[in-house]
């Protein structure tokens, strides 16, 4: 059995938890993680610890902690040339002390805390210094994903810019549809099959191809309809007018 | 059995075709079409007309023409005071001519033309003059879609306004995120369940609520290295920082 030892005890940490203690194939040996009552509803007291001095062996060490604490938390470890693994999407390979053999084990998703997630489905993002541990973390990846993918430090950078246009931002303009649906007494959930149909669509056709509306139309006239409509909030019109730009010189 | 007539034989005509010859409550007594060809794999022949001398006696005519051609299309009908209505988003009731009862039958969906849908799922957004021909309507929109509202003139405007923002908007952004996978050698398919979530997210918490990302926790360094990522792109710069500020200042 594969040995896992997990570093904190945050969002990433616990569902992490919760998806190894599942898993057959691997041993959740430990938490060590400086709250530990944060993990004491998930894991066994005797597998938690806040004593960085009893720290258990384990074939790989997994930090789940902020970003900013990840170079810290990799120096403080007490031993080396061990596999330890950070689950960082915005933080290089580089960022993990050299005293030990370096890896990153980035489950790309938005968790939230109290909403259970099917890890099957995550995409986990491998890149390890050697291929042996490569290897090796594939074999642990596998076993709680059916989406592994190897991908280095600077694809790791570029991914999470792609996540930030095609997540954050999107949230943001569902934001926007609420308040002016809202504006207007109208239920945002007359979106919903909308929004659903978008996000669907592009599986089967590319968000290029797929593009419509009327700034693709190049339909002037309902373009204007709008930003008068859009005319007493100048943020709005600023976001409409940019995408609407965008859109047509992308798509000529 | 209530009576309707289709006028059209585009996308739209095409789908409301499909949905009433499955309805049991309601029987298409006729589409008049100009290109009668592109609705001829669908409806009987004896039930297609070009000529608009041959109009059959309907309880509502349903125009799906483009929006430019409504005003023209309802003129030339040779009968009056009967029920006309339009499926368009963008346009008022008041485009239709005065001859006749006014009324709208706008489906909110994306509609290809070789993409069967489910009705059901469809929200039908209606309008109608008087209180007897919504009713009507009602009872015709009820018998294709669970979801019905009642929608005037003007929140059918600005609805047309959120609905650009929640998905004309929203899938330039998975574009975007498709072109940067795709400049670094990473499968637009690993952000699919990441663009699922967030999609999904918005039934149980508001966007404002599930807002996550580097720009609503304010994390100056992230957002430093992604705008230095993007630094040789300055459309993508611009959106960035516009909608990374926009966050900012919605969310205070």
């Amino acid at each position: 059995m594969i040995k896992v030892s997990i570093i904190g005890s945050g969002n990433v940490a616990q569902h992490l938890i919760t998806a190894f203690l599942k898993s057959e194939a691997i041993t959740l040996v430990q938490v060590f993680a400086r709250n530990s009552q944060s993990v004491s509803h998930l894991v066994p007291e005797n597998r938690i610890t806040s004593d960085s001095s009893r720290l258990k062996a384990a074939d790989v060490y997994i930090i789940a902690v902020s970003d900013d604490a990840i170079p810290e938390v990799s120096k403080q470890l007490n031993f080396t040339n061990k596999l330890v693994v950070h689950t960082s999407g915005s933080s290089g390979m580089d960022v993990l002390d050299p005293k030990n053999r370096k890896g990153v084990f980035y489950p790309l998703q938005t968790f939230s805390k109290d909403k259970a997630v099917n890890f099957t489905e995550i995409p986990l993002c491998l890149e390890a210094e050697s291929e042996d541990d490569y290897a090796f973390l594939e074999i642990i990846a596998t076993a709680l994903s059916d989406k592994v993918f190897r991908i280095n430090s600077a694809q790791r950078q570029s991914l999470h810019v792609a996540a930030v246009f095609s997540c954050n931002f999107v949230n943001y303009l569902y934001q926007i549809g609420d308040e002016i649906c809202h504006e207007n007494n109208i239920p945002f959930e007359i979106l919903f099959p909308l929004i659903r149909e978008t996000a669907n669509k592009i599986k089967d056709l590319s968000p290029k191809v797929a593009q419509t509306g009327p700034a693709i139309r190049r339909d002037q006239k309902t373009i204007e309809r709008h930003l008068t409509f859009l005319q007493d909030n100048p943020e709005r019109i600023k976001l409409y007018q940019l995408l609407t730009e965008s859109i047509q010189k992308n798509n000529v």
